[in-house]
């Protein structure tokens, strides 16, 4: 292991403060740089959470994501870009561990889970002390925010990025007992004729920013619009069929 | 609603009490009753969570499951005994709510992700104010613990019970990103030929215990012996394919 600094990813959870663990609000108070992704010009959810917990003048090292990330995913131009904005922004915290700093990255929800600081584990962690502390994850937020049981017994359970075509949208969710689809954005009337199809549509629940003060929660039958933000779910409960 | 009292299900995660919320910690300090699941004759992994955070003298409810779980899930007898169990708890807790007092129910991981506390939401929620506090799941604890990034991007990911039949296993296996295979005990074998047939085996991580002191982390093909409890877990992490 290189240096003598500690890198810690922190799960900050869904969104409501309260929702962060010992564990974590411990590793923020003992951090001596606070690293958060974000977009330039938007604030970053992940660091409005953890606001209360930091050592007062805390070193702070956003990341800004590279405009690219509004071209398509399959072009050659956006992996390069994001492949070497991960390779800095992993050098620039490189640097800090050799210093002996404690480097703490937030992480809404669950670090591991489909999270932007898997791109920084996977370059750090193999030379350098590294710690990950487990967060509530945005979809167990929100299912517990609206009180509703999502698997049981030998449910199969699954989670559905709603980026997929919309004939494997249909074919899984057939397949599944509960499932959660992530990543609504400009996808929700796809994702939404695919749970019409599969006769989902009735038990589907749609939750804009799960456990904050703004939370927007309704039947997705209900929702009349297209609008969706990217962060948005569609949980589909797997209870209710067998109760 | 009935009576003054509120219920409380309170996820107390995987088994570190420092993956304990704030919002776990906050309500148990606030609770009357404390209310647990246990076997006759077991000592009660949330209770020993929750331990440093009860209210002095605090009342508890402990609830026993009836010995007939030993009998298959299939069984006539099995399911009128477990229902009838759960049709008293409730009534318990009815009787505690109708008093006034606030009830809060400790549950292993997240209370609505094939939780107990299930059962007892379902009986109680329409009729008392009731709040679900959300917890870290043992799966989540499990792959933080070791570091291992189990799902990105358009991954599609799976959890899975070990009950399922062989080729259901495998079937699903095959067609997941990233899988997590829960209550292993005696579907060791099963698991584990499931795993090898559809090639996964190389992958998978076998974990006992996940966050605690006691944690027994390998290789799922380093793991010899047949031997395992009902709540070890499987990992098949999904991003080593695409890194």
């Amino acid at each position: 292991m290189n240096g003598i600094g500690k890198l810690i990813g922190v799960g900050v959870g869904p969104g409501d403060p309260e929702l962060l663990t010992l564990k974590a609000t411990r590793a923020l108070g003992e951090a001596d740089v606070i690293v958060h992704f974000a977009k330039i010009g938007n604030g970053s959810n992940a660091r409005a959470i953890v606001a209360g917990h930091l050592k007062a003048n805390v070193e702070e090292l956003p990341l800004y994501y590279p405009v690219t990330t509004e071209l398509p995913k399959e072009d050659a131009a956006y992996r390069e870009a994001i492949a070497a904005f991960y390779d800095t922004s992993a050098a620039c915290i490189a640097a800090k561990l050799d210093d002996g700093k404690t480097v703490a990255v937030i992480s809404e929800g669950d670090p591991l889970f489909y999270g932007s600081y898997m791109h920084l584990h996977v370059r750090l962690a193999p030379r350098y002390v590294t710690e990950v502390i487990a967060g509530i994850t945005a979809m167990s937020g929100c299912w517990s925010s609206i009180g509703a049981p999502i698997a049981q017994g030998d449910d199969v359970f699954t989670v559905l990025p709603g980026t997929l075509a919309e004939n494997e949208l249909e074919r899984r969710l057939r397949d599944a007992d509960a499932a959660v689809v992530m990543k609504i954005g400009r996808h929700l009337p796809k994702v939404r004729r695919a749970l019409s199809e599969t006769g989902r549509i009735g038990r589907a629940i749609y939750i804009e920013r799960g456990t904050t003060e703004n939370a927007v929660i309704m039947p997705l039958v209900d929702k009349l619009d297209d609008c969706a933000p990217y962060f948005a779910v569609v949980l589909v409960p797997g209870w209710e069929q067998r109760r």
